[in-house]
C-alpha cells in the first residue's frame, strides 16, 4: 500500500491507509496501547493492542496500516488539525529500532540544560519546540529574501575565504591556504559593495566567522548574516527606510506563518509604530541622563543598560519596540563608513536595537576612490589584497549604503530565547564545534 | 526631480525624466554625442550635446534630466526594449568620476585571458556578458529551493566549520581554532542527514571548500552548493526521481527566465528525454567496450574519455543530454552508501553525467546505526567528533538518501563555459584568493 501523509488522514475516515513516521509518545491502557505518530505533516494517534504494539517506544520509526476512524465526541483534541480522528491499527512495521532515550522528549518543554540540550543535538532538534524555531528561521530567512526580491535586488553568494582581514579587525579565523594564510570572511560588505556597480541592489545569506574569545549568551563564531546593499541613493534615510520595510515584511509573515512556534514559546511578535524612531546617538544619552540620571554624555557608543532604557524609552513614548540610534562617531565605525558633512566626526551609520539590544547595523558608505583609499590606509588596511574592491570605486561607484543583521539574532528577539545557541541549529563557540573541544583527546 | 527607472521610461515619451546609471559607451558624432546610459532595469540612448557630454567616459555614474522621445523610424533598434526611445538630454549631473579603463568594457565578447578577466574582478562583473552569467546562477539557486519546497522540503542552515573531515579525504582546510583544529566543511552530508528524523526532508544552499591541490578547469577551492536529503523512501530509485524532477524544474525556469544570458552565450538549455536514462557502471563500460574496443571493463570508475563516451550514446540513443550511471562499486564511494543487496560490492549510488561530465552525485545511505558504525570505523572515522552525528542513527532513522551537486558547475555546463573560475563571482583556487597568491610580499 502506499503511504498516506498523516494530514491527508483527516479526509480518509473509514478508509484503510499507510502511516510512516516517528513513535513520539506510548500510553499503555491495559489492553489497548496509544501511539502518537508523527511525520513532516502532523501527527496522529494510533491506537494498537498490546500484541502490535510489542516493544515500540519513542523515536522508532514505523510503518502503521490501518483504518482511520472518528474519535468519540469526548476524546476529540480541538487543538490539533488531526484531533477528531485516530488511526485502529491493523498491521506495524519497523523500520528503525531507537536505542533507549536518555531523556524524556514527550515532554511539552524539554528542560534540560545547554550544554546537555547541545551534547545531544542528534537527538534534541526532534523536538517539537526545539524544531519549530528552525522553521521560524526558515521563515525569517525567505521573507528576507522575497522583500528584496520585490524592491529588484539580486541574490548572490558571498566567499568565505578572504585575503585578509576586511574590516582590519582582530577576531579573524585563520586557514592555511596551501602553505599560505587566508582568512574566513566576517563580512560581506567587501563583495557586496563590489556587485552595486553590476547589480546596482544585492543581497546575500552568507556565513560570517568571527573568533569571538567570549561566551556570552549573544555571541557565536559562526552565524548566518543577511546583507542588502543598494546604490543611487538620495539621502542616507533611505537605507533605514528599506531596513523598516524589510523588518516589517519578515515580521508580517512570521506572524502568519509561526503560530505554532510563537504559541509554544508563548511570545507575539514584536510591536512597530507607523515609523520606528529615529535618534541621533548623543540624543538617546541625553534623553537616558533625563530618565535615569545616569550621564554617558560623553561616550562613544551605549552600554548594555544604555540600549536596555533606551528600548524602555521608545516604547513608552513612540509605542515602538525597536528605535533606530544613528551618527555613531566616525573612530566607533569601520573605515568605508560616511561620515556626516553636517555634523563633522559623526557618521551616517545606525544600530538597530530592539528589545534591549542591537539587532541590525548599517549605513551610508563612502563612494569617493581617493577618500576611501586614505580612509582605508589610516587604520592599516592591506591595499594591495583590497586591489578588486577598490577597483569598484576607481571605476565609478553611486552613493550608496545598506545593512546587515544575523539570522539566529533576530530568531533569538522574537522569541525571547535567553540564548543565542538555542536559535541556532549546530552552534559554534570557543567551547564547541559538535563537540566540546574541552573533551577531545 | 525623481529619479525614473530605465525601463519606465518608454510609456512616457514626450515627458521629462531623471534618469541615473553608469556610461556604457560614448559616441561622437561631430556636434552630438550619444551615450547608452545602464542602470538595474535596462540601457537607454541619450543625445546630447558636446559641452553637455563634456569629458564624460565609460563607467562614469551620471544623472541626467531631459525628455523622452521617439527615434526616427530608420533608427529604432528593434533587439532593445528602449530601442525605439531616446533621451535628449538637458542636465547632466556626474555622481562619480571613473579613471580611465584599463580596456574597452563596450565590446560585444570581453575577450581577456582569464587571469586579466580575474585581477580586475572588480570592473570585469560589470560587463553585460558576464553579469548575466550570475543573474543565471541566481535563477538556478532559485529554482532548486522553489523546486523542493513544492515537494514539502525543510530549507535549513549548514555549518562551515567542523570537528573534523568528515568523509576522511585529505583535501580539507584546517583552521585555527582558540588553540585547537577546526576543520572547513566538505560537504553539508552529516548534518543534512541528522535532520531527516527532524524534517523528513531538508535542503540547502552552503559553501563547500575543499584543499583541490588542482588547477584544471573544473575545479574551485569554494563552491556553493545545493544539497538534498529526504527520509522514508521505498526504493533508492525515488532519489533519481527528485534528481530528475528537480533538474528539469530548474532548466524550466532557466530556459523561460534567462534568455538573455542563453542568447549571449549562443547555447539551449540540454535536452531530457521523457525519462533520463539509468544504466550501471558495468554496462556503461560494456556500451563503451562496444562502441570503441576501449576496455575499461574492469576499472571502479568512468575516466574523462569515458564521460565523453557515455554522452555521446545517451544522446544518439536516447535522445538525452543527461544519463544516470549507478551502481559504483563500495570503495569508491563513502563510508555511509548503501550497499545493494541483490548486487553485493556494489552501492545504491549515483552519478549524473551530462554533455561529457559529472553535474551530480546521489544515493542511498545507511540507516542502521551498528552498520554505519562499524563503516565508520573501517574508514578511520573519529566517533567521538561524529557524536551527534551518530546520535541520529541511534534512535531512529528511516531509510533515506539525497543528492548534492554545485551551483558553479551546473551554470558552467547550461553555458558551455570552458572554465569553472568563469562560473564564480569570486573564484578561489590555489593559486588566487581575490589576487594572486604568488604576488604577495
Amino acid at each position: 500500500m502506499e503511504r498516506t501523509l498523516i494530514l491527508d488522514c483527516v479526509s480518509k475516515v473509514g478508509e484503510a491507509v499507510k502511516i510512516c513516521g516517528f513513535v513520539t509518545t506510548r500510553r499503555d491502557h491495559g489492553k489497548i496501547v496509544f501511539l502518537d505518530i508523527s511525520d513532516r505533516s502532523g501527527v496522529l494517534q494510533v491506537v494498537a493492542n498490546g500484541e502490535l504494539a510489542g516493544s515500540l517506544r519513542p523515536q522508532d520509526v514505523v510503518c502503521i496500516t490501518g483504518k482511520v476512524s472518528k474519535r468519540p465526541e469526548n476524546l476529540v483534541n480541538k487543538n490539533l488539525v488531526t484531533g477528531s480522528i485516530e488511526l485502529q491499527a491493523e498491521e506495524i512495521e519497523v523500520l528503525s529500532k531507537a536505542e533507549e532515550l536518555p531523556f524524556d522528549m514527550g515532554v511539552k518543554d524539554l528542560d534540560l540544560q545547554l550544554p546537555t540540550l547541545l551534547d545531544f543535538r542528534g537527538l534534541t532538534l526532534r523536538h517539537p519546540k526545539i524544531k519549530e524555531i528552525f522553521k521560524m528561521q526558515e521563515v525569517v530567512i525567505d521573507a528576507f529574501r522575497e522583500a528584496l526580491k520585490e524592491k529588484d535586488f539580486t541574490e548572490f553568494q558571498s566567499p568565505v575565504i578572504i585575503p585578509q582581514a576586511a574590516e582590519g579587525g582582530a577576531e579573524v579565523f585563520e586557514v592555511k591556504y596551501f602553505g599560505q594564510k587566508a582568512y574566513l570572511s566576517q563580512s560581506p560588505q567587501f563583495y557586496k559593495q563590489i556587485l552595486v556597480p553590476v547589480f546596482e541592489r544585492v543581497f546575500t545569506v552568507n556565513k560570517t566567522l568571527r573568533a569571538e574569545p567570549s561566551v556570552t549568551t549573544r555571541h557565536l563564531t559562526e552565524v548566518t548574516t543577511l546583507d542588502a546593499e543598494f546604490g543611487f541613493i538620495e539621502s542616507w534615510t533611505e537605507i533605514m527606510d528599506m531596513v523598516e520595510y524589510t523588518v516589517r515584511y519578515i515580521f508580517d509573515r512570521v506572524a502568519k506563518e509561526c503560530k505554532t512556534t510563537l504559541d509554544l514559546c508563548k511570545v507575539s511578535v514584536p510591536q512597530i509604530s507607523r515609523e520606528i524612531p529615529r535618534i541621533k546617538l548623543r540624543e538617546a544619552q541625553e534623553i537616558i541622563f533625563k530618565r535615569t540620571g545616569r550621564d554617558n554624555r560623553k561616550e562613544p557608543d551605549l552600554e548594555p543598560e544604555d540600549e536596555r532604557e533606551i528600548c524602555r524609552w521608545a516604547l513608552e513614548e513612540k509605542g515602538s519596540d525597536l528605535v533606530f540610534v544613528t551618527h555613531y562617531p566616525v573612530s566607533k565605525r569601520p573605515f568605508y563608513t560616511f561620515e556626516d558633512p553636517k555634523d563633522q566626526g559623526f557618521t551616517l551609520s545606525f544600530d538597530l536595537i530592539g528589545r534591549g539590544t542591537e539587532w541590525l547595523t548599517g549605513g551610508q558608505r563612502i563612494n569617493d576612490y581617493k577618500l576611501l583609499v586614505e580612509k582605508a590606509k589610516e587604520r592599516g588596511v592591506d591595499l594591495q589584497k583590497s586591489e578588486i574592491y577598490l577597483q569598484a570605486f576607481k571605476y565609478g561607484m553611486p552613493p550608496e549604503g545598506g545593512f546587515s543583521f544575523g539570522s539566529e539574532r533576530i530568531v533569538m528577539h522574537i522569541l525571547g530565547l535567553s540564548n543565542v545557541r538555542e536559535a541556532s541549529l549546530f552552534p559554534r563557540d570557543m567551547e564547541r564545534v559538535d563537540v566540546r573541544l574541552s573533551t577531545l583527546k
